[in-house]
């Protein structure tokens, strides 16, 4: 054991990105690529996940994409064979799990797990397990500073929500056992929203962005649910992977960090701040919320403090809102203004996978 | 709709425990016996369960006794066929869920759907499901009058406690998932440590009065781990069994209540309490905590706040610490005294089940 060291250098290593047909995972696998990666293998069972993000990656050598799922532990096994570190996305989110608590406790518990066990069987170096401010959970408790040591709130928000964030506490804690149980190294970052190019309709709280430029582009004025006070705190997805990689090649183990950005916003001003960038004048109009949508409310005013993670991992944030919004906008423009379908971008890489 | 309401009548009524051979389970069986329930079906693995608590009830025709297991649906669709109420007991506890999370989770999570969707198959009017006041975390941020809307902490405690108690928020959400998709009614009873005649050594926070105990019926002096300055609110078994009837006969639906005893003590008076009613004035040792060993403390003082339960389902604790203490001793010393063995009782109860 005194041989080894958390620290995997990023050149020269070799990843297996779980769930990693995403925002997160495609732009993580682009980063190790560039920064000289041995190999980047990307397992998604395509669930959520879209064939079109990294549909790129089958153009370099040193990539690899396998259709596999977290709850099939050979498949797992087969795709950690060999890799230096592991970082594991695949999860069930609020709104699927909602949807489906049964599969979603199955992908968020059973999962991690399994790709726990992978790693050990494996003798992968070092796991970065993606967890989420959701352990700091929902409404009016979550306010002020949230430190790592802030407790999980859950009073009121909605059963998807309670469970997606209480799976999160459970594989984080997971992963503490296996570092305790047999000296498995990770790092647990805890992203808030993730936003950016290649952005999905996924996640509940991220939504906001792509409605409002649909919406803007659409000449139509953009909406706000409620008088848009309640704070978001996005992370841009090119900091998130920048952590990932910080998470791999930092000494740290056995610790858990939030991964922020620079500052929160307000809805409200996300939505004017998205339509200027979209260059329009619209007002933004309020609405009620929706029946039935899984909509994650909180009361106070708060801010995700990242300043943990910077002693951790030696990461901090680089890409403020303005800038980051800007970028997922010329991307979005780019995709819909190709042939006129939104979608077009995702079809054209259905292919290929 | 209209015609049903969440309120059963225990007289006359059908009932399934699940996880039933416990302390729990057997007591609030003799309950439901005592105040005319038609059927009480206890239904158990006796993975943790014992037969010995519950072979007295062979001896009633109203009564019926089932091996089965949570994990596995078709026995729980059978045993819950006809019943007007079920009682969800099972469940790994903090020591087990230390020892092996798979499992652990496997029956606090998917034996809490499997339930659910028994309840549902077989139109069950009613479930109580037992969680627990490990809702509310661990260590310093535990403190003050706990009620239903503190959050859960869990910084700085074990793996196998977070876990457990993150399964059991998990549990509770799933009741209200039930609820809101398809009406099932149901009360979740945050117990807090149950203590009384049956007691096993399974549950880490009631270890204390049983370790007393059998020290100084040795001659020993009792220890306390540390200045013995925690807190700890037990509750005695009688008063969680006449909360589980009074879950079952109250109109109350969809809703989370404390069930605590009348008030909390700290670890040196519960040592000191247990010494005295022994007949002993031998003074308590102050000890390191055993590596290895899942002992939770609280930081904080603390007291387990139960007006909501009173609220929802009409019931308060009725047994004071001192009297429940002297009830369990008093059995204790009646099991251990009849042939100088400590498990004598259970043993001759283990041919009937």
């Amino acid at each position: 054991m005194e041989a080894t060291t958390p620290a995997i250098s990023v050149a020269g290593g070799r990843f297996l990105i779980v769930g990693g047909a995403s925002l997160v995972g495609s732009t993580t696998a682009d980063l190790l690529l560039e920064r000289g990666a041995a190999e980047v293998m990307v397992l998604d069972n395509f669930a959520f996940g879209s064939p079109a993000v990294v549909a790129h990656l089958e153009r370099n050598p040193r990539a690899r994409l396998v259709r596999g799922d977290v709850m099939r532990l050979p498949q797992l096994l087969a795709a950690s064979e060999g890799m230096d570190g592991v970082l594991h996305l695949a999860a069930a989110m609020s709104i699927s799990m909602d949807a489906d608590p049964w599969t979603g406790l199955d992908v968020n518990i059973r999962g991690v797990q399994n790709v726990i066990e992978a790693c050990r069987a494996n003798r992968v170096r070092k796991l970065v397990f993606a967890s989420s401010n959701a352990v700091y959970g929902y409404g009016p408790g979550v306010a002020g500073d949230l430190v790592e040591a802030t407790p999980f709130h859950s009073l009121g928000a909605p059963s998807g929500a309670v469970i997606y964030g209480a799976s999160k506490i459970i594989g984080e804690q997971l992963c503490r056992d296996a570092h305790r149980r047999h000296g498995q190294d990770y790092v647990v970052l805890r992203y808030s929203t993730v936003y950016g190019e290649r952005q999905h309709y996924r996640a509940a709280n991220a939504l906001y962005i792509i409605e409002t430029l649909d919406r803007v582009r659409q000449g139509l004025r953009p909406r706000v649910v409620g008088d848009g006070s309640e704070t978001k705190h996005f992370l841009y997805v090119g900091d998130a992977a920048r952590a990932n990689l910080a998470a791999f090649a930092a000494a740290a183990t056995d610790v858990a960090v939030n991964v922020s950005g620079p500052a929160p916003v307000t809805t409200l001003e996300l939505v004017r701040m998205v339509t200027r960038l979209a260059g329009s004048d619209l007002a933004p109009e309020h609405v009620e919320p929706p029946a039935g949508r899984v909509r994650l409310t909180s009361g106070g005013a708060f801010r995700i403090d990242h300043s943990a993670a910077e002693k951790a991992i030696g990461w901090r944030p680089e890409v403020a809102m303005e800038e980051g919004l800007a970028r997922l906008i010329r991307w979005r423009d780019e995709q819909t203004g190709q042939d006129g379908a939104q979608d077009a971008g995702l079809d054209a890489g259905r292919g290929g996978a």
